[in-house]
């Protein structure tokens, strides 16, 4: 644990203590989400001291210039921001005149809360201003049942008497990015009306580069008890109103906001208007507590699907349930334009809302934890953007399609060289998981319809972008960046190339099974596909025989191969304590490259070999990507050495709550909350699902008294519960199946649970 | 040819044509400088057209932000970039109230022209304005006599009666930069005065960098005959004043300004207005003709000692002239704070002040072409950078020195990683400089003194910047960026190793040559003394044996290695047609990378080896560097290809003269400019300086009639003619010596010329 200002608790998180310093990340923790939008956990009332204000909307973007001196063809022109949007939140509050701030003001019992059962996020204190005093409770949830809406009651209780109380729900569109490159406003003002609702809209101004321009539109209605209508506000970036009065001891005063926020992705901008009315109006029918209500049914639901509960181990429990409500707070396959930013809405650091992690980490949990229409939403969004990758091909001088590293649009916007051109591994993973929803789901019609164009496309990429060695006799991949990233620019990266490789012989077959029709449409000829044939075959993989390990690329031997373990302890983590300079030339791994491979295609190595790679590779691996000790752990699970798998687990589990990386003020690491997911399904529980269906080779942790989760496959809903004593299964939902437990078969049916 | 606006002539650069979509190029070709300031040729009454003003003073620079996302560890905080200063040479004119510009007006018989024996530019035409009509002339040096000072003079005839001509020399601060990464503004006026002398100083702004800030004065005289004073102009950025007149047909204006500009590098600010006021008043007290004799007289000098000749190809001789002029325009070795940026005083791109190119490619002329001190100076810029060039090592985590690829005070301000940390080769060139001057001068004092210093310094940064490689029992380099830029980030550059290894041993060498004392005194120990030597003796040098050839690095060979003659025309030059992901896979080389090394350590090698490895790797060269083809021109001359060598010449001796790589625009190629010096004195005349002294193995290119050179070396100036009759040697200046002729000896002595 590296800081942890909140306490341990299964299902929610909560602070009991403000501590200026770490405002940022208590923001970080308590950020909500609907998948339409979502915010920090920033306060109401604003706040004087360090903060990092971020209200974000799904799909809304910026194209961020990213000028530097050494321009070269083929580099991207901009940087897609994720954007600061309008704070939807803010009710100003007043006590004697005086502004409520906790920065400057006195108050005590603070308390901060969000439930992670269905997000609804509460903060209590009390504040006094001279001999006046209060009692402040805030709440608010953004719906999954009305994704437009965000709800919020005050409630203002005066413990003296006679105190003049003022709150002032606004919309305030005065705002900017935190992260930006010429710290420019990215939006103009385009309407703004007071009434029966508080209207305000924003548009991206105008870019050089042609990318869609974006209006949100909020629409607040304010309601008070206990106090009266005072001012209204309607000036530039700004409306919203006042409402004042003066309170009794013990009498409490209740102000309710509800906000509707609509974007042009959705709706054109001369229907803004009505259409906020319309979801303000609709709303008005029911109270906060009803609106709460449908939320946190529609939450339970989630919760049917994927809960995972660990019994004593509080903090396991914790981290991952707060994992799961994040993630399925970011996305859950509604809109298929959208994907997963690795911040999700907690902030705005890296851009982009689409990274390989998806494919890689994400997916595989989506599969099992939501209804397989959220899983193929995520592969649908790339199928969406295949013109794009297209072109990102044809920039780099290269046929077929190469999916982006970051991006909104599918067209690129990572501007390092060494990434955009060179971790391309990322195609293959793409393709993997088009491999991985057939397998999984047991269902081809994704993979034989858009999932075949996708493979095509991505082969067509590889087939261009290797080359052959005459000197060799073999196809090769120079010039790659693999998984890791603390190396740039190698030749024959072992995971790309077999990755690559992989592709090119999985899509082949896949055109096979389908018939020549399928190919034809394709525009793929017999010679093209032979030649994919021909490369898969003849592709380059580096192994040492002496070793008997596959070799990360070209070099990697020749390095100055000292563990992790030998390095002095103030010179970790190696991103913050050495050079780029040094980073590269070590023999240090950022996250799992060969392993990444190992672990994909696992079934293509056997348990000794994959032991030989782990006990050679992860001595060196310092596993600075919130990515990696997941991946590991899994492994380390595989190969029979479960503590190495329960040590390397709690790397990921409270990443974030307890702040490991130093870095979670930033926002959280939405992508990498799979991975402690991963860890207990995948590797202390063992599952896999093969065209015979799922399999499990589970084990319970020292330590943990046992652990539950809950997969969907194939129509199925299972419950699994590992304890000292053994496996139970249970039908949850769906048609009764057949599990393997370590390579026994057990018939899973309704009614009572299957012990083994 | 690509593109010609200019006569050919043998010493000036003419143009007797406007055209209006080459006024960059124009302005580029007819730049000036003195060392101390230069420009641009641009036009003194201002051009409404396309047009690149750019005034630069030596030594005054501002750091550029350069902020990209994804900074890490080591990287460069700032670019330092040349600025563009106050403009010295506006003098407006207006004829019958009508401005004069070349851009809108109706003139003909323009005349520009740059002598380059003495860089006086004039430029004449007629202008008209309705029916009156006048014939201008502006004439104007930077003088080398008192480098302080820019004289102008400004002719206007009437060719009507009764024109009203008004002409207004002014000093103008209200520049921009072109290259700016922010198009923020560099300067604030600091003081502003009219009077005796009209003066205005302007201040670089502040930084948050801590690099130091400039404040640069300028202060005019001007008169006038044929015009009457009128008014005096003094507002922001501006000071000056109008001389007013109408005058007869036939009778002739004439305008008189001398310009003093100094700077807070060489006097306190509080002392520039008295400073400019004596330099003025001096001034006055010569006319424009008397300081122009004195000043050509200085440049007469400095042709005697490096005049080159080439008899029956003007466009040749043109070519070397031309190259000669700017580069001793550029440095002539009066401040060794200063060294020579890529573009001189003739543009801004690029940045910086210094890069390898000065040892690389300079050092050898001016150790040739001028006296001792001014090589020494370019040597003694390095040795005052010493602390810096440390800071560089400390920045990467490394022992020793690394001296920048980009800079104006040591500091390393290039900002790519693949070039910043891993172009270290030039540290290497900066060695072999300091051995250079030795062997050429045959005085080891410098060497043994101040050199060594920073020889200790560098090779501390290899021996620490080296790994072993237990598996290959070497030492090696890895992540290192070669010559050839067309390729980052390579294990084990042959060119990178070769160096670092010799830089190890030569330095062990001298240390004991110099006797234990001066190794005590720069405290090297006889342990870190032995460590050198084992480096040294135990780099890994790649090399192929089938092939008989030193490899570029690791895995260059198992490239695609397709000759660049099988590129079609269309894909030329591939920086700017391909991807750079598609140029680094590529075996294509920018400029010489292992015949660099061949070239510099030319006795390390038999001629086979040479000519096996020029065949080898020349037809994969695209020589899209400017420094390319002369080092492969010595090399072809050396091994018996004496029309390649001619070929070879060909693209690096008009380079901008004829705008080869269409980039001359932005200002001139300087550091490459004396390629074609040493393709003509160490390809076609074979010179070599060894312990014996000089050396010749010279032969006469086809179509010439003969060439003549003259080269200064251990207190001789000798005059070489090479003809298709034979080599005469003359003593130009100093004592008798004897030079191997083709490896026969030959006295040079005075009187006579030596024929043979």
């Amino acid at each position: 644990m590296h800081e942890r200002i909140v306490e341990v608790e299964p299902w929610a998180v909560t602070a009991t203590r403000l501590d200026g310093s770490a405002i940022r990340l208590l923001e970080s923790l308590t950020s909500t989400a609907n998948g339409h939008f979502g915010m920090r956990g920033n306060f109401e009332e604003g706040y004087g001291g360090d903060t990092h204000p971020g209200t974000y909307v799904a799909g809304v973007w910026f194209p961020d210039r990213t000028r530097v001196g050494w321009w070269k063809n083929g580099y991207p022109e901009y940087f897609g921001k994720v954007i600061n949007a309008t704070n939807v939140i803010a009710i100003d509050l007043a006590v004697d005149g005086e502004k409520v701030d906790l920065h400057t003001g006195s108050f005590n019992d603070f308390r901060m809360r969000l439930d992670l059962r269905n997000g609804l996020l509460t903060r209590t204190f009390d504040y006094a201003v001279g001999t006046a005093r209060v009692r402040v409770s805030f709440e608010r949830f953004l719906s999954i049942a009305t994704p437009e809406l965000c709800l919020q009651r005050v409630r203002v209780t005066a413990l003296t008497d006679g105190v003049a109380v003022t709150a002032t729900p606004r919309l305030d569109g005065d705002v900017h990015n935190l992260d930006s490159n010429y710290n420019e406003r990215f939006w103009q003002e385009t309407a703004r009306a007071t009434g029966a609702v508080d209207l305000l809209s924003l548009r991206t101004v105008e870019n050089p580069f042609g990318t869609p321009r974006f209006t949100v539109t909020t629409g607040m209605r304010a309601t008070a008890t206990g106090l009266e209508a005072a001012e209204v506000i309607d000036q530039p970036w700004q409306v919203g109103r006042s409402f004042a009065g003066t309170l009794a001891a013990g009498t409490t005063a209740e102000i309710s906001k509800t906000t509707a926020l609509v974007t042009t992705r959705d709706i054109d901008f001369p229907a803004h208007a009505e259409a906020v009315a319309s979801l303000l109006e609709a709303a008005d029918g029911a109270s906060f507590d009803d609106h709460l209500a449908a939320h946190s049914a529609r939450w339970e639901e989630r919760w049917r699907r994927c809960e995972v509960r660990i019994d004593g181990d509080a903090e396991a429990q914790q981290g991952i349930a707060f994992n799961l409500f994040h993630l399925l707070s970011t996305y859950y396959g509604e809109d298929t334009r959208l994907n997963i930013g690795p911040k999700g809405f907690t902030g705005e650091k890296y851009g982009g809302a689409t990274y390989w992690d998806t494919e890689a980490y994400l997916v595989p949990l989506y599969l099992a934890v939501a209804a397989p229409e959220v899983a193929e939403g995520l592969l649908t969004y790339r199928h969406r953007q295949l013109p794009e990758a297209q072109h990102n091909a044809r920039q780099q001088g290269l046929a077929g399609a190469l999916y982006p590293m970051v991006t909104f649009t599918g067209v690129e916007c990572h501007n390092e060289w060494e990434i955009t051109f060179e971790e391309i591994h990322r195609n293959g993973a793409i393709a993997f998981a088009i491999f991985n929803h057939a397998r999984y789901t047991g269902d081809r019609r994704y993979l034989e319809g858009p999932g075949l164009e996708v493979l095509v496309e991505i082969s067509r990429f590889w087939a261009d972008r290797v080359h052959f060695s005459e000197r060799r006799g073999q196809w090769m991949l120079h010039g790659v960046t693999g998984p890791n990233e603390y190396e740039n620019n190698v030749n024959n990266n072992w995971y790309t190339n077999y990755i690559a490789a992989w592709v090119l012989r999985f899509t082949s077959e896949t055109l096979a099974a389908v018939g020549a029709g399928r190919a034809e449409e394709l525009t793929v000829t017999p010679d093209e596909q032979a030649r994919w044939d021909e490369i898969a075959s003849g592709m380059y993989l580096p192994h040492d025989d002496e070793l008997g390990i596959n070799v990360q690329h070209d070099t990697f031997l020749d390095k100055d191969l000292r563990p992790v373990a030998e390095l002095p302890a103030e010179q970790r983590p190696l991103n913050q304590k050495w050079s780029w300079d040094r980073i590269l030339r070590s023999p240090y791994i950022k996250q799992a490259d060969v392993l990444q491979g190992m672990y994909l295609f696992e079934e293509d190595f056997t348990p000794e070999e994959l032991r030989r790679n782990f006990d050679f590779y992860e001595p060196l691996t310092v596993h600075e990507s919130s990515l990696s000790p997941s991946i590991h752990s899994v492994i380390a699970a595989r190969i029979g050495q479960p503590d190495k798998a329960v040590d390397l687990y709690r790397r990921t589990a409270r990443l974030d709550l307890d702040n490991y990386n130093n870095d979670t003020e930033d926002g959280l690491h939405i992508t990498s909350m799979s991975g402690s997911w991963l860890a207990i399904v995948q590797g202390f529980a063992g599952m896999r699902v093969d065209d015979q269906g799922l399999s499990l080779r589970p084990f319970c942790p020292d330590g943990w008294d046992g652990y539950s989760f809950t997969v969907g496959i194939r129509g199925s809903v299972v419950g699994v519960r590992v304890t000292r004593g053994g496996t139970e299964l249970s039908l949850i939902d769906g048609v009764p199946l057949t599990v393997r437990v370590d390579g026994e078969p057990v018939e899973v049916g309704p009614l009572e649970a299957s012990v083994c």
